[in-house]
């Protein structure tokens, strides 16, 4: 990290700090936070801060949590987060879920009682530098109406799939399953812009290009009923047989103040050399032939799912970071309050 | 089974005794394309019949096979099927699988060197029978190009994902990633229809909604970049991590004599009530919350995946199974040549 992202990592590592979080809680915070603005996904990063420390003066998010874990077996366990923030209990979760896998070839680890945790690939990534191949699920607040009803239900609920590639860039697969998220939605309206089409309905059930009357409507699942499904899967996964928040009750981390979020996780691990010790060279040839493959007219390279991320990440860790006047005025407040 | 598919199935039970498989193989393998034909899936069932006996006759599936059970723990074990029919294989790594599963809390079974074994979601239901999450992967031929190629790599590659619903009926999802299959394309060829847009591209990379320029171009994925991602996950999961073909080499079971198939499989499956005890209660009250949603006017009921299967094998158990004149020709000859 260059000199002026550390001073950002540890303006955040403070504000944490000043919530009431230990100096090690913090660290795991303020990591995970610069990752999601270093590989671009600001919307998971310095944006959200306020909104964690509002949770916590709320109590609704415990800055010292007492987190239980309950073993299983020599590969699984069950954590009950207590209100942790996410990035703990995920960060908690994941390392027992690696020192499993990497024990007994399987690491299979239940969260909850946690909240949002940012990115699912930050933590696939760290699995996969173990040569271990990761499944993650986390559910979310209603974003998407499942197919054929007219009202948001399941969240945007990503699949998280990573492996390693035997080269610096894992492939790590982190995609959600809703066609448009709602902070595009609310972009294109202020910018008067239309949506693309088959994102959104509207309050009537028909579609809709109209950022405004998407608003008052429906997100749709990618490829309908099978992304619905996908979506549904993921709240079972993560929510319902972990003993979390499911089926719609996951509350908005923004809008929500009625109670703690008790979001759910799932980490599933295991070795890469389970089957076979030659996997490295298997996906190295694996990318190459799909990568060699001809092309679209539209398309200069065939990208497999992390390389852009791990591009972004790169460019980005030379600069600075940028923070919008609106965060940089948050993160003030938040240090000095 | 009513008496005249008990017919059927004994006709084909005769069949595959014929082309040299044991008593107990033949079975597994009838046993599985009645299914198919039961649940409406004509497509993985009697018609394809032809295929696998073509595939035993050139010594490309073995109907005696030496299939190999390396036990690596508990819970964990790869098979090597040595080229037996994917029903016997698929068979055999379900068993182990939710014999460990149950010992253990988790069954992880991979498979290699196998063929096509029918639809996933015909095993998920059994898993799910002994109260067990199940997930199950396998590759198949190129049937979809990767996001940005102009050449299809990728097989449909299903995800099936199988929860107990405390009912009869379970929840089964058993979705493949392409947007259209092959089969389709060359229907709506034949009855001189128009397809769905956004499906296929011509062999220029022009979108197009003619079955002839489509079966010369590619199929797409779902849902762009992600559903090929997911595609090529299936690919790592069952080809590449088993020791099976993967990028590509799976062989077109129809077209492709030129070798065995090698097709890989990979069955997870863990205790349902590994975390919490109610999951019962709870996922029947999920379905009920996501049943109650208000409705599109085009939508009667709020289906989740397998319910809608499920009624079609309980109407079709009742009534004769159909057979066109092509695959009755078919398994008139199987019999008697």
């Amino acid at each position: 990290m260059n000199i002026k992202n550390k001073k950002i990592h540890k303006l955040v590592f403070q504000i944490f700090k000043k919530h009431g979080l230990t100096s090690e809680h913090s660290k795991i915070c303020s990591d995970a936070i610069l990752n999601a603005e270093l590989v671009g996904a600001h919307s998971h990063g310095l944006s959200r801060l306020k909104m964690y420390c509002e949770r916590i003066k709320e109590k609704l998010i415990k800055p010292n949590p007492k987190i239980k874990i309950k073993k299983i077996s020599q590969s699984i366990a069950h954590i009950n987060a207590d209100d942790s923030i996410g990035f703990v209990a995920a960060d908690l979760a994941l390392k027992i879920a690696i020192k499993n896998a990497l024990k007994t070839g399987i690491g299979l680890v239940a969260v909850k009682n946690s909240n949002h945790y940012g990115l699912s690939g930050y933590y696939a990534e760290k699995a996969v530098k173990k040569n271990l191949i990761t499944m993650i699920y986390t559910n979310a607040p209603p974003a998407i109406a499942p197919h054929g009803a007219l009202k948001s239900l399941l969240g945007t609920n990503p699949i998280c799939f990573g492996v390693p590639t035997g080269t610096k860039v894992p492939f790590i697969l982190d995609s959600s399953n809703s066609m448009i998220n709602r902070g595009k939605i609310r972009l294109a309206k202020k910018n008067n812009t239309k949506l693309p089409a088959g994102v959104a309905l509207d309050r009537f059930g028909k579609p809709t290009r109209d950022p405004q009357k998407a608003l008052e409507g429906i997100q749709l699942p990618m490829a309908g009923f099978r992304g619905s499904g996908l979506a549904w899967m993921v709240d079972i996964l993560s929510g319902l047989i972990t003993g979390s928040n499911h089926a719609g009750k996951v509350k908005d981390p923004f809008e929500d103040f009625s109670g703690p979020q008790n979001v759910g996780h799932l980490f599933f691990l295991f070795k890469a050399n389970l089957f076979i010790g030659d996997y490295r060279k298997r996906i190295k040839e694996n990318i190459k032939i799909i990568k060699k493959l001809p092309k679209l007219k539209s398309t200069k390279e065939i990208f497999y799912p992390g390389e852009n991320k791990y591009k972004r990440f790169l460019k980005n860790s030379k600069k600075q970071i940028k923070i919008s006047s609106a965060v940089l005025k948050d993160l003030k407040i938040l240090i000095s309050d």
